[in-house]
């Protein structure tokens, strides 16, 4: 009896229920009604769905760390929102019709009305920001800048790549840590920094988040040309579109001088049709062990987020929330 | 020799002397290096000239009030940036080639370049602004980010007007407070607010401001047609464009059936030319006596805007670099 009273008392929440009582808050979100054109595709776009990673990475940090969740939730709301701001550019950037299985802003609206709507989203995830308590929120906003230069740092990055002939891996992982990693190690930092982890933990939980978004995006990159197209996922996107991924700069590397001429064109040749294109490059990905080597790469930054875990000082019941987020966010039962 | 005395203690500084403090200021702004592209454009667009209006009314009011100027610095530069990253975002959306007599940055890196570092832009200014004094931090994020959402606003209105056939005189007064005067008054309150003025003298400050930017904007509509060409100057841009500006909404309120359409359909008549059409349009405007009416709106605001100065609890001396810099902004000596 005592026992289990215990356990209630110390149990941290599960993803679910932070989940939960995230949606709740941001199905409080208030926005002006008029300008329509200015504010309708904010809410389009923030009731879009989305697993809203981010937020709850900030949120189950900082209550690991004995955090104030109503505090933490106005730092939670102004990331997810920034999140999807981005999107909603890039879609912009990409020529982008679709987004969640739905028209995106861009395609629904406009080029014009969603390039401002975006810069609305990116005012308005500053304002649910300035509600932080005023003793931390110098600090926020310095991690929440940080954070979203380096997110606009990596799609430079991204883009740039595209007239690039041939990417260092080194490049490509440097560009990625940027682009999905530091949106979830900013979550996570201000989470802790929110509670008042102390500077070890803070770097340690960025360390573990960063780990974390190196090895999601990699197993995306994988998903993208090896995925299970039973799933819905439309298998080779990246293939067809030239895009640099992990697979390519990986198999660039390692490939002869006639191989990257194949790896490099094939995407363009008028002559081959899309099956044929992505056929041509699986099988010299296949051929050069570059999967092998992808899942290789996302196995040791998963493992190295999760050991950075135990190092954190805090019990292992609060550590166990974080495991969950890991383990979820890979897709995997343990 | 006391009188001299007291007179260099009291004297504030002129408008010209805070520009160029804010300008050593500004020099002194640090950006990354890389990514270039993402970067550079910022820098391009930051030192490409400008009047500082609103940076400069943000200081001269905080001195006014006795605020610190050093502090008061980084909401300056934080409200600079802003104005140019609308500029930069507006020139993607009005597909616009020439900016202060220069390349754009759209039309010099393209719409995706000018985008992200647009968003960069936005990101920096907030970072300026998280360097404001933690007591003041709060209570001035609300007030810039309330500025800026009304900004968007304006500028959405102002896209939707494109589509409207007949806008009225009331809602181009508010879309213009919006676009034009917002940024103007935004940037009067943070100063005050940063400077410790009572909650009446701020309510002034920003009246003022607000008066003030809707006279700037009335007699920058009235100086695109009937501007003086020999100072370089292109007249009749608007009319071309057939864009809403209070000289059109003004003549449209006031026309006849015939004139109306007249009004509504010249600037698409492609059997003039464009000399044809503007001369056409400033008969109508002549006959309907709107330059008139927009006159006596520009003298009207502009009084009222020196008039609220002097109910300000302050000694005239404090007031005076405020009356500059309003006879500054309207181009008149007294």
């Amino acid at each position: 009896m005592d026992h289990n009273f215990k356990n209630v008392e110390i149990m941290a929440r599960t993803n679910k229920e932070i989940l939960d009582l995230f949606e709740a808050a941001l199905a409080q979100m208030q926005l002006p009604e008029e300008p329509e054109r200015l504010y309708n595709p904010i809410i389009y776009s923030m009731s879009g769905g989305g697993k809203r990673l981010r937020p709850v990475l900030l949120l189950t940090v900082n209550e690991a760390f004995g955090g104030d969740i109503a505090e933490a939730m106005h730092a939670a709301l102004a990331v997810e929102i920034f999140h999807n701001f981005t999107l909603l550019h890039d879609d912009i950037m990409d020529n982008a019709d679709v987004r969640r299985g739905k028209p995106s802003v861009y395609a629904k609206w406009g080029g014009n009305v969603a390039l401002l709507s975006g810069d609305a989203m990116l005012i308005t995830a500053y304002k649910h920001l300035a509600h932080v308590a005023p003793e931390s929120l110098p600090r926020v906003m310095q991690l929440f800048g940080d954070m979203a230069l380096e997110v606009c740092e990596g799609q430079q990055y991204d883009m740039d790549f595209e007239s690039v002939e041939r990417v260092s891996v080194v490049d490509y992982m440097l560009m990625i840590e940027r682009k999905t990693s530091a949106l979830l190690s900013g979550a996570a930092t201000i989470g802790a920094t929110m509670a008042g982890a102390s500077d070890d933990d803070i770097k340690k939980i960025y360390r573990f988040a960063t780990e974390l978004g190196l090895a999601f995006q990699l197993q995306d990159d994988v998903l993208d040309s090896y995925g299970d197209e039973a799933l819905g996922k439309k298998i080779g996107g990246d293939i067809l579109e030239g895009k640099q991924t992990f697979l390519m700069v990986q198999a660039m590397s390692r490939a002869s001088d006639a191989q990257r001429e194949v790896l490099r064109t094939t995407h363009r040749n008028a002559e081959l049709s899309d099956e044929q294109k992505i056929a041509t490059i699986k099988a010299l990905y296949d051929e050069l062990e570059v999967k092998h080597v992808a899942e290789q790469q996302i196995e040791l930054r998963f493992d190295r987020a999760l050991s950075v875990l135990e190092t954190l000082s805090l019990e292992a019941e609060s550590r166990e929330p974080l495991v969950e987020f890991a383990r979820n966010l890979m897709g995997r039962k343990k």
